[in-house]
This record gives C-alpha cells, sequence and structure tokens, in this order.
C-alpha cells in the first residue's frame, strides 16, 4: 500500500498551454493495458533533461542526450511502457530511431525532433511495428487535459498514478506548472526506470534548461532513494512552452529565474516522493535530514548510508527504534575525519542520541511513539559544520523482497 | 538454514601451541549461556590486528587499536558477547580497561597485555561486573584444545560455530593454523560484528604482523558481505606464538613469508566465507568475480555494486536468471568510462551476455539451471585490462527481512 499517496484528481491537474497528450494502447508487452503516451509540443518550447548515470544506459538516453545536446528543437515526446529498450546494442538505437521517424513523418517533423522513452523489461528487443501501429491512435487521443491519463499512460508497476500541479508568480504573471512521474522502487521483475515530466507554459531561454533540469534533479528526483539501484532508463525532462505573458528567464539566478525554480521545485519533489510513497513494499515514508556537516556533499553521503542500510530499513519496517544501527550507518558513510562524539540523532522531535551517546532524558517509548508513524523523519546533526542535506527514502518490507524475488511473467 | 555449513568437528581443530581457551558463562545479557571466551597467550606471541573502519567504533576497538599501535606485549584476548560497548562514550572506555584490567591482575600482566573484544547490543552499558565475576571460570577451563567451545563462545545470533584448521609447511618445518570467527550479516537485531581469530605456531617477527593481518583481512574477511552493512565492532586478529622451530619470517614477501600468508589466508577465507554461507536468512553462496578491468580497485567497486545490489541479491534468492540486474549494478558502479559494448557476463559455465548484449546463444534453461544451485559464481569480464577482483556474498531472502525486522529481544 502506497504511503498516503492517492491517485490524481484529473481536473486538479492544470493544463499547460502548448502541450497536448495522447494515449493509446499498443500492445508492445501485454494486450488491453494503455503502453504508448505521446506530448505534442507547440513551436517554440525550450526543453531540458537529465539522464541516468548508468554506463549502461538505454538506447532512448542515448538518443535523447544526442539530440537535446546538439539543441534539437524537440517537439514530440513518445514514451512506451513494457520494453525499455536497454542492453540491446546498435539494434537498440536504430529500433529507438524508427520509433521517432514515424511519430516525425505523422506530425510533419525532423526525427530529431522527437524524444524517445522507453521504460519496461530489459535485454529484449523493442517491438517497433507495435509502437508504430499504436501511434496514430496516441495522436487523434492528443488533449491538453490528458495529463492524469498520461500518468497512467507511463506507469508499468506502479500501483497508482503519479501527477502534481501547481500554479506560481514570475515577474508578476501567473503561470501553470503540471508533470507526472512513474517508478516504484528501481525495478519490479525486470522493469526499470524512474521517469518524469515536467511542463510550464512559463517563458524560458532555451540556453538554461539543461541547468534548470539539473537543478531541479538534484533537489528532487536525484534525492530519493528506494533500495540504491540505478536504473539504466532514468530521465527527467523539463518543458517550457514559452506560452506565458512573463519576461523570459534568462538566468536561473535572477529573481524571476528563482521564483519559478522555486515553483518547479515544489512540483518535481511532489512526483520524485510520489514514487518512494509508492516505493516496492514501503509501509513508510522516511525523510533523512543531515546537518551540521562541513559540506553539503559529506551530508547526502551520510544521508544515502542511512538511506540505503538494509538493517535501517528492517527497523523502520518494524517500527524498532534502533538507534544503533543509524548511528554505525554515521560511522561507516565514509567521512574519514569524523568524531562520533560530536553526534546528535533525533527522531522526529525526540532527542535520541547526544554527543554520539544515548540521551540520558531519552525514553524507548517515545522513539518507540515516532517510528511508529507513516511519516518519519531522521535528523542527523555531524556537528562539524553549518552544510546540511536531505534524501527521502521508504523502508525493506516483506513485500520487497516478495515483489523482487517473484519470478518474472 | 547455513549454505553448506556444518559445524566443526572438535578433533579436527588442531591446537596450536602457546595458546589455551577457556569458556564461561557469565550472565553478560542471557543466563546459561557460554558468553565470555579467553585466549592465554605464552610469553613471546607475536600479535597483529585490523579493526572496523567505522567512525563510530566500539571501545574495545579503540583500546586494541591502541595498544597495538604502541607494541604491547599481549598475553591475553577476553571477548564477551551480548554487549558491544559500542556508542558508550568515555565510560564505555573505563568499562572495557577494567575488564583488561581485571584479567590481568588475575593473571599477573600488565593490563596493557590484554586485548578486550565485545559484541552484542550497542548503546547499553557493558556489565563489568558480571564479566569480571566470570573471568576465574574461563581461567580454569582453559585448554589449548578449545577451540571448537571458544567458536561457539563468541557466538551472537550465529546459527552455526564457525572454525577451521589447517598444517602447512614453511621452510621445511610443519606449522598448525587454527582459527575460529562469528558474523551472521552484520546486525541482527542489536547484535553486531564480525570477529575473526586466527593462530600459528609459526615464528613471524612482530614487525610484520600488521602487514600480515591487513593482507589477509584484504583477501578474507574484507571480501565478503551480507548487507554493506559495516559494524562498529568488527576485528581480525591474527597471533604468531613462535612455538615452531622454523625460521623466523621477517618479510611477507620472501618465500617463507609467501608459504605461510598463502596457509593463513586459505584458513581464513574458510572462516570468513562461513560468515557468508551464515549469512542472514542466506540461502546460496554467491561468488562475485570480476575481471578484465584496469585495476583492482575497479573490479572490486563493481563486484560490490554486484554484492550489494537488493535486486541482484532477491533475484538469486528467487533463482531468476535477472541479467538486466547484473548488467544494470555493472552500469551504475561508477566506472566513469566503462564502455558497455565490451561487458561478458557468466553464470558458472553459461556465458549469457556477449559485449553488453545477450549472448544469441544463450538460452534461458541453461541460467536457470545455474542460479537454482546453492552455490553460484557470477563472472562479469569488463573488457579493459587484466586486473581481477573477488567478493563473495549471500542472496536477500524473506528471512533476511524477518530476522532483521524482529523486535529487539
Amino acid at each position: 500500500m502506497p504511503v498516503n499517496l492517492t491517485a490524481p484528481v484529473a481536473s486538479s491537474l492544470h493544463p499547460v498551454a502548448g502541450v497536448r497528450i495522447g494515449v493509446a494502447e499498443a500492445g508492445v508487452r501485454k494486450a488491453n493495458r494503455k503502453d504508448l503516451t505521446v506530448f505534442l509540443l507547440d513551436e517554440g518550447a525550450s526543453v531540458g533533461g537529465v539522464f541516468t548515470s548508468n554506463r549502461f544506459c538505454a538506447a532512448p538516453v542515448q538518443i535523447c542526450r544526442e539530440r537535446l545536446d546538439a539543441g534539437a528543437a524537440v517537439r514530440a515526446i513518445v514514451v512506451n511502457t513494457g520494453n525499455a529498450n536497454a542492453g540491446t546494442g546498435e539494434d537498440g538505437l536504430a529500433r529507438a530511431r524508427q520509433t521517432c521517424e514515424a511519430l516525425a513523418a505523422q506530425l510533419g517533423l525532423q526525427p530529431d525532433q522527437v524524444l524517445p522513452f522507453s521504460t519496461g523489461v530489459i535485454m529484449e528487443p523493442l517491438p517497433v511495428d507495435r509502437i508504430v501501429a499504436g501511434l496514430p491512435a496516441a495522436i487523434t487521443d492528443a488533449q491538453p487535459a490528458h495529463w492524469a491519463r498520461a500518468a497512467e499512460g507511463i506507469m508499468t508497476t506502479d500501483t497508482v498514478p503519479k501527477a502534481a500541479s501547481a500554479k506560481a508568480m514570475v515577474g508578476g504573471v501567473e503561470v501553470t506548472i503540471t508533470g507526472i512521474s512513474k517508478g516504484a522502487g528501481m525495478i519490479r521483475p525486470n522493469m526499470a526506470t524512474m521517469l518524469g515530466f515536467l511542463a510550464t507554459d512559463a517563458k524560458v531561454d532555451q540556453a538554461v534548461m539543461k541547468q534548470l533540469a539539473f537543478e531541479l534533479a538534484e533537489g528532487s528526483f536525484n534525492r530519493v532513494t528506494i533500495d540504491g539501484d540505478t536504473s539504466t532508463n532514468d530521465s527527467f525532462i523539463v518543458i517550457a512552452t514559452n506560452k506565458a505573458a512573463n519576461a523570459p528567464v534568462t538566468a536561473l539566478d535572477s529573481a524571476d529565474g528563482q521564483a519559478l525554480k522555486e515553483a518547479l521545485m515544489g512540483v518535481a519533489r511532489q512526483l520524485a516522493q510520489a514514487i518512494v510513497r509508492d516505493g516496492e513494499g514501503a509501509t513508510k515514508f522516511i525523510t533523512v535530514q543531515v546537518e551540521g556537516g562541513k559540506t553539503a556533499a559529506e551530508c547526502r553521503q551520510v544521508a544515502y548510508a542511512i538511506a540505503h542500510s538494509p538493517l535501517v530499513k528492517t527497523a523502520f519496517f518494524a517500527s524498532d527504534p534502533n538507534l544503533g544501527r543509524i548511528l554505525a550507518a554515521v560511522g561507516y558513510a565514509g567521512i574519514d575525519d569524523l568524531d562520533q562524539t560530536r553526534i546528535d540523532l533525533y527522531l522526529d522531535d525526540v532527542h535520541v542520541a547526544v554527543n554520539g551517546g544515548r540521551n540520558p532524558s531519552y525514553r524507548e517509548e517515545d522513539g518507540q511513539r515516532v517510528m511508529k508513524q507513516a511519516e518519519i523523519t531522521v535528523r542527523v546533526n555531524l556537528g562539524r559544520g553549518s552544510a546540511s542535506d536531505t534524501v527521502w527514502t521508504c523502508d525493506l518490507s516483506h513485500d520487497y523482497v516478495s515483489i523482487n524475488a517473484d519470478y518474472r511473467s
């Protein structure tokens, strides 16, 4: 059961001027399943992306990177589920290109104006014929109001579609932001990938889009972890359709740039956190906040050590305030000159460890009370500086093992 | 159920001249349990040790490091289970010292000739009175033939005692090697630590002992992983009693040094692998062998990425030849210039992936056959050099979650 996460209400997702979305059933892997989604962008959109750091990256990721780096004027995005087109070599690249060519031909575009995304089983050939055959239906279906449909269309083994939407003021003008994401742990049996698509009608210079996507990912999708596995297909795309009346954002550190980024970040975080809330077997949503570090990077390092520790994660599952496991994870996070006698640890408002030892006033029942909650904040103070960082994760339950140990069906 | 691991037969463990071992029931945490073990060494033993890299290291670890670094003439080792004396600050150091002082007084030694070891619950005060009260019985019990008893005496939640023994020729003289270990995953509920004690009667110069312990750990205890968690108390001690008639080993790269190291390594590996075989919830013993790297370090990095991946580990539990998960782990291991088109993957003798893609001649039933075995070798060739390294691990099962999610009892 996802942790405090329900399907989005379609009417709560604001359409973004300049974006139409269509979904179809192409039978990529299974019949009668929405498995093909297209985003059609009006001319003039600015687009940025961030992709998996996995060296074994999928064919569509390679093509997206190449096209965005070359400054392609993106007009369409095509997403299939059921097949990740990863570990498929040259043939996989050719098939991803074929998909783009087919969509481009039907829309009167150049192939490099189409970005492809795939998610599903690894190391099997992409059934490009079935995908191409499904494109006309997806194009016909395209509507600005279809965000909730798209959130469903990109699901693989997610149990809940994930979408979020907001309005914000940028330079005195109201802009709209809507996005969707998918992912539920890194991989259910053979099903990979976290995908995120975020669009705004704000005017944003193409020149800042790559950096914008990077900074947004750093504060959202790059701060969530289920099991520490990094998929071959992870992608996050940010679109600014330039339809709103704001003065174009040309620098992220301008007042307008900051206002826009903050608003986008709010939605990106909801989308990223939704993935954790729907994490494989998750029963708890955990915020790991590390402060008092010399650098944000070392805080992150400690936060990930805690968030990845199977022992910490099983303790959360068991609602066991097992302080030793958290402190041990802090200790092995890799900060060579860490002084254990300066570490403080809190579970929500409960101060459990002080100067690296048990807080004399800590009572087990207080820790127990917090550990029983569905949402918990672990706060660690390293006592060596003023930097901080935060990571979101979930617990490790029996269901995680069941889900991932099921034989591929 | 441990994987191909049974309790040692006491008579198969050769006594090591110059070492007597005694075990007692001190009631550290629970009554009627062998929880206190002493090793008594004749005068003139050479001793080296390697300890946890966890910055949150336990009080006894700090004291052992200090004494070995100061060149103490070690004559006794005291090990308690039931309490790790970790996260206990200055008070914990004082209690560990008290234990050593009490044992030293009873044996007519200086306190710094005693090395203390503790394993068990974290962040609770060491019950030093009960330990001290148990020492006379442990001393009275001391016999050269008590290795199997000691293997039991240092167990916490291990399901099987772990010991190994061998004879070898060093410089034309037969020497004896016997050792014990404990650990079963990093931590069962609150129970931490891997401990290893290895003794030989060979003559070895004290000057090479630290390096010897380091090199042995690098080839054994530092190459096993259950869940990637590093305990606060991990310790590995090597003792050479200097009772044998061999010419003293004064350099590890001499012929005698190499012969001795190889023999010690064989026993150390058995002890380290026994910990994986008895890993929490383990149903499979996995050897991850990475070759074709530029350096051994990068091979190790890839091997650990595979060995720590919850997705890979659950696939082993399910006997699912899920190649994508292994290749994905290779891809995110952190080698920035890795070329995915050069990766080959084998499961035992089955060549599953070639040049980063599925081997055309690979049949799922062959992978399936290997995955069903209790012992499996995963071999990855990175195709970029001639270095290699190996790591041993186990699968991730329902029982791992059950064991670690049980509330501390």
